[in-house]
């Protein structure tokens, strides 16, 4: 059996030690580890063993650790919310299908009804959920329903242009990764490439990060970007966001469904 | 005789039929051609010629454009503003000795003297400006006076960390470039690579623009990137950033020594 | 009506002067132009004009031009080969179904049937002919008629693993891109990631070029690459590898679909 | 004080647990710390300890350790080797001299004089050591003789365009690092960026590797590219190789005094 070790604590002497001193004890060969001392300590450890790890509270609890313990081959269940755009959908559905993420698809869910047709042809479940700033509420909690009933481990926004109101995110209980069609902390909000364009930027940017109820201000996982010249219009900058787009999130998605993505205050530590 | 023709008009056709017309009735055999059409017509050509170029005027005049012709291998004389940091000094003289910046060095120009000695052994003339804000007015006046004896045709603001008043820039009356130490527009103003570690970006960067009297706001002619990690300190990211910033400064600077940068309102068209 | 004019002929003064005058006197105003001048002259103009151009051919052929008019808006018929792996031929087809690519799908023709349920999906014609050493003389005729049939204006080998002889390139008579996955010349011929991973390189990438007799010698139309690490097994480099092919084939066709491609020798001109 | 421990062995489990639990036990905290299990096991650690360690013999006797530890703040001491183009060498020179790089300049050898002016200006210590194939044997005694009474650490290959015997290499026992430009397999030998040009290329590069008997061959460290187009003729690749060359050579530099490049057969681990 192959599983990881996920662990942030106060930084102190001995931390590793004693981690790695337990998984010995225990029979469990690591396979790979890394770590990282910033405001904390944090530490990703994978390893084979055979038998159940038994004990590990107590070294926790010495350290005063905030740890998991993840089987590795084991799934995580996502949820993707989409508006009108289905290149980050279409993209993660096809990633998720050739095995490059390890995931089961809980649920879809657009305000629209474009990507439907997408959907429902790769067998995966489809709900239109119509929002708009009138109807927040009782959108948000339809979406809350599906996604428990859907039971998801992790919600991706793959250009879903609604706002989600803090309620909603401490309700659903789960992390939410967001793709922002900007260089972050360049162009947050609305119209990003429009105000690319006008500011005669030479790069254009993807941000992919977590929700938090502020917008745009969430923890950053992973960022790219291209180069651009005075002939691209905001149509080709859209064309070229939109690859870049795809393969941030993509990336993003995939590190945090393989525990590689710790969050550190308003940063991220990405193993 | 190779020349350089810039042009930017009002767009309209037979533009470029009256131009290319016009140099081949001259005995000119074009080299190079590049050509916009933003907001305005925009057109950069180099070609060989044997006799001046006489009559362009009534060209001009019939497409209302602004217009420059310059002889290819004659050096634009480059005054340099310094700070302490010396990195991208350094590089733009090594550049400049190595004949990969057709200029000569008109001034060097510190409100330091950390520079000096390094300026002085390669035999280039350095002045001492103290500036602070309390003495700005003397400050520039004395800056605006080396300029002008100095015959400069640009100002290169190579890590100058005083700001520079609207009247100090409409009085030199030549072009400045600056480079910020970010990824424009963000982390525009102070401490970029403090605010970038704060925000937890993956990526920094720097900027070369023109420089107007709103502060990283003029015309941005390059920027450039590089990838940080949640291993990065702010020191880390000083030392990548030191990089970028003197490549992204170099290729601002010979661009526009080669008269390939044209200011398009906000913007820039870099052939 | 929009159009392109892409043409090269030897290097002399007067060209620009006499196409531009020409297209002037034909009403038409030019919207875009590059050019270059290397072994040859090249180049490339898009313009708009209300009537049909007549009498180009007298200025061709004063100048020794090759020469092609082709109206912008007018798609290109593509023809995809593709064995087992389907990344880019579904990011082609994906394009084109989002108008990014301006072609019509004229075949998708494969020697293995696992991309038949996706293409035909998409409602795209698909052909399985099996292609082995042995049997290349009649697969290949097959698919000559096929693309004869089909009026396939460009061939594209999307991972196409099988070789194909130079009489099939001559009798088909229309460009064929080919994706090499790997950053030519480097690790040209078969299993690029393996030999990548054996030699340790610290960055991998992939190449599309025009197909020609020799494997993996045709001129290059665009690469890229991406950066990678001792910790990427060869499985990794395969995935990082997939991401950089589709992006690599997709700006390649969509180049030459624009009429931006135009071979120079054993090289490419990119407009 | 800081220390760098420095392994690699065969991989078998309990590696880390005796090492972490060593250096607890030894009053040490490890500060940083990574590893990678390929064909061997490699780690590198960083520390801070009040007391000298005793006794990881023992544990490295039980692993078959290859290890080495390394006070951090020590200087290695680096020769340089340098034929006419300066700008490696040059830039290294300004890394040290601004701290970027931990080490002791122990001398410049080059077969031109050249740089000589330069490097003593810099007050640095400059041998002339004339080198034709002619007098390789007499060239390479005499710079044996130098390295060993220099006591240099590393000696690094800033653009010296003599092959090196592999005599030479056995001689002086000390790591020796190139930088080649091109972005190899690619272009590995003479003219590497005529050929790139003459294959059309649209990214060129360049690697820094450790040297071994076969020319161009050794460990890759690091590499980087550029992209290029058709309108760089050879005379701007080589523009655009020297930005590359001295960044990446910089890096290779950097991260081997750090002690974070171990070698594993014909590749490396760069942690």
């Amino acid at each position: 059996m192959r599983s990881r070790l996920v662990v942030s604590c106060p930084d102190q002497p001995g931390i590793v030690a004693a981690i790695a001193g337990f998984l010995f004890d225990s029979g469990a060969n690591i396979l790979s580890s890394a770590q990282h001392s910033g405001e904390r300590f944090f530490l990703r450890m994978e390893f084979e063993h055979t038998v159940p790890l038994v004990g590990f509270d107590a070294v926790a609890a010495r350290f005063g650790m905030n740890y998991s313990v993840t089987e590795s081959k084991l799934p995580k269940r996502v949820a993707i919310l989409v508006s009108r755009e289905q290149h980050c959908l279409l993209d993660l559905l096809w990633r998720q299908r050739e095995a490059e993420l390890n995931a089961e698809i809980a649920a879809v869910i657009s305000n629209h009804r474009d990507a439907e047709a997408n959907v429902v042809s790769l067998d995966e479940p489809f709900f239109h959920v119509p929002n708009t700033r009138d109807i927040r509420e009782e959108a948000e909690r339809e979406m809350v329903r599906i996604l428990e009933e859907a039971r998801a481990d992790l919600v991706v926004l793959a250009r879903y242009m609604q706002i989600l109101s803090g309620e909603f995110l401490a309700r659903i209980g789960v992390p939410v990764i967001n793709i922002h069609h900007s260089f972050l902390p360049a162009f947050a909000g609305a119209d990003p490439y429009g105000r690319a364009h006008e500011r005669g930027v030479k790069i254009i940017g993807a941000t992919a990060h977590y929700v938090t109820e502020e917008l745009d201000a969430g923890p950053i996982i992973e960022q790219d970007v291209e180069r651009v010249t005075h002939a691209d219009d905001v149509a080709a900058l859209r064309r070229t966001g939109r690859d870049i787009e795809r393969s941030v999130l993509a990336r993003a998605v995939r590190w945090h469904l393989e525990d590689r993505v710790l969050v550190d205050g308003p940063r991220t530590v990405v193993f």
